[in-house]
């Protein structure tokens, strides 16, 4: 769609100002963006390109109000103000309300007549689908589930019994909602299924990526709170639960009844051990394993990243032989007569 | 479903005790049963609720009959006759045999009269599907597959042509076995696919997650054992052989022809390189990388866990330099002539 | 199929020798195979099973020419020829043109009359598909997609809006191409979405594995080049652009704006953090996880891989203080004079 700059300035709630009221179009970073399209400066780095950006108009911040002439959208956040500017000039495709004559809808389930129900979904007893909802083709919602207004199913997600997902939230392509946790009591040698009766909980405003999972609860719910964000390939164990506002990004697996914070940022491919607590205002590099409840804000890391593979093997030999190679060191210490206690009384019996 | 406990305790073959046979609805934890609920004592760390639960019975061990004057079972193992109890209390839904409308089954294919085929699902020819297996909505039977008696396909299992499922298996949301398994021969600066012609053969009993994926062999057969169970988004490479009863958690890696024995347990994220073998009765940690044969039972850990990120950024680029540091330490343990020999000789050349 | 020897050798452009012209009628390891068995020899480690094989011929080197009687194809490259005549022996099954009744194609739909699609496959509006491509059970194809001639989507994968995949692809079953990037913009405590408007553009002959997640961009185009090979459960984020011919294992997450050079090996759960640029010919190990650019062909590893478990223990305990033992080590290289500099000096603000 196409839109003045006043309007889509008083659709943010922001001020603009300049000497013309361009019609807007799309966006595009300040390197690439051409007539009739927005730009924004956010990050400070990308200043020098106000002089020549070819865009229509911009979006930046109160302190580069007059770093250029352009007609501009000032925000406080402009970030965020982008992000919203982007939602008006590319809408989501809205969801045409009724039930596509290939899907199927148990009679005993609660459809809203201004939802949507796409080619192949289907929709089992007991069901809840709220206004305007999309449900996309090859979604399967089993038995007594409720899916909020507003919400976006894209198409081969699959909810499980009972499992609930509040409004405007949205579900990626090959999401499994409420799958068994992984339950198992050992007996002579095999293992018994432990029966996940728990259900799960999905907040309000949330989104989750493609292919992520989040199971069941073994006898309570596994919780999402609102706001939360999760992206693709993410395993999100059973009696899990995250607070509000937080953001999980690709391949992360969180093992059962692990307990995250509001607003923990977890970076890509990390793990969280199960049982565990973590704060608030947690970060967690990517590729990090938390093995403790962390009490305290703050950023955390693990790991050894990649350096060139023949450098690599000889430190990784030695760090087969690192207890070995402190107890060397500890005698030379000890011969020396040197204090070696500062140091080495806390790394002994320290276990990771 | 509710039962007296006498009854419960004559179907799971263990003995009660009490003065009353209360009606049994629900299973909680101690400190969460109310009237109604059976709760279990398999860890003691928790005996001390014993005396506080308002449970009306409860599952323990031989050792603590007595600790409590509540209506009882008391079990060799408690924790197992704890899920044979929750079998009993929260039975799977039933299979309602019969071919949804909306299916698709070739009439080359063989499905059971007391099977279960759900709306939108699709069965090629030459499928076999026994008896109660349910085939949930939107699943992909290819031709030639086999699906053995009550098995359960929930919603969007793909099976891919010739691959064989035993009895009672249990495969969840999104899981796929078969693919073509990642083999391509390098052929002047491109790749030549290698066709995948071995299957996947798939035990009794098994249980394998929500978006798993267990490729088809090169040439011969993947093969998963009985009694096995795998958990979410796993991946299991072509070739691959993997022991009965042995168990997955969430996440894991498993590259192509490596060979795990019986009874192992590999941990969450952990990865298995290829052409391995790892012997029965081996743990592997989370997220640890195995990169050797492992040949006798016990535990293996790798990597290294979130610390401060400050501390680690510190210690990390201490790792970069590791083998430098080892001759440091060298050159002073010659300058002194320390016997350095015990400690340096097998880390030198000593590779990962 | 079965093919005589000198047939194949024709179809593969390569020499044939020997006394006989067998029938082939399937392929085999040199220590498995039986008559009407094609074998191959493209690993010298093999070369003693000559003398003992059972097959009815074999593909070989040129240097290996004289070291069987047995009837022959001397190939330059006999591993890619192995490829070829599994081809040859084994060929997809073909495609049988037409839309299944239980299929929805949207009139709006453009899709060639030689393509298939299969039952409750869902094609919307402006989709285009190709001559001779497969559209399996239960494919999602959104509004505006392309699909090229002779590609193959196995059942199950959803292709969101826009996305363009090349000729001869071959997507397996739960891959998902062009659900949003994960793109946020932090506003006072909580998340606001930023749309992601670019696509998803797939060149030709890329063979993308089971629930593998490929992101749409987000405000240019995600794009794969030709000839990439991806395998299972593989996460691309947004904006990620993978050079032509680059074959990336199973579980490996690429964050986003990363861009990846031609020719590259990535192995299996690697991890390559977000706008980096990694050079052509690059191979990363398995379990690595890349933190800055790479600008050198080479090979690179990170990670530490798992040993026994008490002796782990141990040795990550020091890795939490080696920064510590350093400075112990320099202490004492202090103390006696030694010359520390070259060592130290690096490691010092060195971080990784």
């Amino acid at each position: 769609m196409a839109i003045h700059l006043s309007e889509l300035s008083t659709r943010l709630g922001e001020e603009w100002a300049g000497d013309a009221d361009p019609l807007i179009a799309s966006i595009a970073p300040l390197d690439e963006a051409g007539p009739g399209a927005l730009s924004f400066l956010a990050n400070p780095r990308y200043r020098a390109q106000l002089a020549t950006t070819r865009a229509s108009a911009l979006i930046l911040g109160p302190a580069d109000r007059d770093a250029t002439t352009l007609p501009r959208i000032v925000a406080r956040n402009p970030y965020a103000a982008y992000a919203r500017a982007a939602q008006v000039l590319y809408p989501a495709s809205p969801c045409r309300p009724g039930v596509h004559p290939s899907a199927w809808v148990d009679p005993a389930a609660s459809v809203h007549a201004l939802a949507c129900v796409e080619a192949g979904a289907s929709i089992a007893a007991g069901v809840v689908v709220g206004a305007r909802a999309r449900i996309a083709s090859g979604c399967a919602l089993a038995e007594g589930s409720e899916i909020g207004e507003d919400c976006v199913l894209h198409p081969g997600v699959v909810v499980y019994p009972g499992c609930r997902i509040g409004a405007r939230s949205i579900l990626h392509a090959g999401t499994v909602i409420g799958a068994d946790g992984f339950g198992f009591a050992p007996d002579q040698g095999h293992w018994v299924k432990i029966p996940q009766v728990g259900g799960v909980r999905i907040g309000a405003d949330v989104e989750i990526g493609a292919n992520t999972t989040v199971d069941r609860g073994a006898l309570a719910d596994t919780v999402i709170g609102d706001g939360v964000k999760i992206d693709n390939q993410v395993q999100v164990g059973h009696n899990v639960r995250i607070g509000a506002h937080t953001v999980i990004a690709g391949c992360v697996g969180i093992a059962g009844s692990a307990r995250i914070g509001e607003r923990c940022r977890i970076g890509g491919a990390a793990g969280i051990l199960g049982h565990l607590e973590i704060a608030d205002d947690v970060e967690v590099s990517p590729f990090s394993l938390v093995t403790r409840s962390i009490r305290v804000a703050g950023k955390y890391t693990g790991g050894v990243p990649a350096q060139d593979h023949a450098a690599w093997l000889q430190n990784a030999a030695r760090f087969r032989h690192l207890a070995r190679l402190e107890s060397r060191l500890e005698a030379l210490e000890r011969r020396l007569g040197a204090a070696a206690g500062s140091g080495s009384s806390d790394s002994r019996g320290d276990t990771p």
